[in-house]
């Protein structure tokens, strides 16, 4: 599999994209709002930053309160998100999503259970 | 920059390897210790996650404590570690280590301050 990209929970993205750019180099590959999350792909070589910043109550939003801003999830690629969670209930991972959904960008997207990963909250990402 | 790696602090590194191995495909790519810190760098196709599991006090067992296990930082590569804190100073940027230092696999590393990146905690890396 292949990083894709680490999604950070921001009250600010564009204000955070702006720092992104000054200091990594990001350029904003992408921008959309999915429903009242409003969320900036910021390129890197081989990847992205995904900023996200919520407008209204939901699981982005709850993260910033329980956590404050920082790093919410890792992002991985596969070719086959159907294989993958497959593979993810043969070794007893739990998933939050068990069938892949609409995610950003119109990529099919499923989330793990972090507590089957260390802690670690992974997307698997199918472009 | 290129995505590097995802930092995870663990309390079993080998037990978590275990789980990305089977999970992600992902292989022992480099062990070391750094100190009292156990350190596995797993392989992705374009980087790695890099397990710390401590065994004695330090960063990562204080993070382990008030966070609980889970993704500590995000690492990028740079070809020029200098120019890219230089880059940092130049925009405001608080820095943790204002000099690269010897880090993992005998990288030279330099973290920012997560105040001054929207709460995520970057490392810059050169190979």
């Amino acid at each position: 599999m292949r990083f894709d990209h680490a999604g950070v929970a921001t009250e600010n993205a564009e204000s955070l994209a702006f720092r992104f750019e000054d200091l990594f180099g990001c350029e904003i590959a992408h921008e959309e709002w999915l429903g009242d999350l409003k969320v900036m792909f910021m390129s890197l070589e081989n990847g992205y930053f995904e900023l996200l910043e919520p407008t209204a109550d939901g699981t982005i939003a709850a993260y910033l309160e329980n956590h404050g801003p920082g790093i919410h999830h890792v992002a991985l690629e596969t070719e086959d998100i159907d294989a993958a969670l497959e593979t993810a209930e043969n070794v007893g991972v739990e998933r939050i999503d068990e069938e892949p959904r609409d995610g950003a960008w119109g990529h099919d997207v499923a989330f793990l259970h972090p507590d089957s990963t260390g802690g670690v909250l992974v997307e698997f990402v199918e472009h």
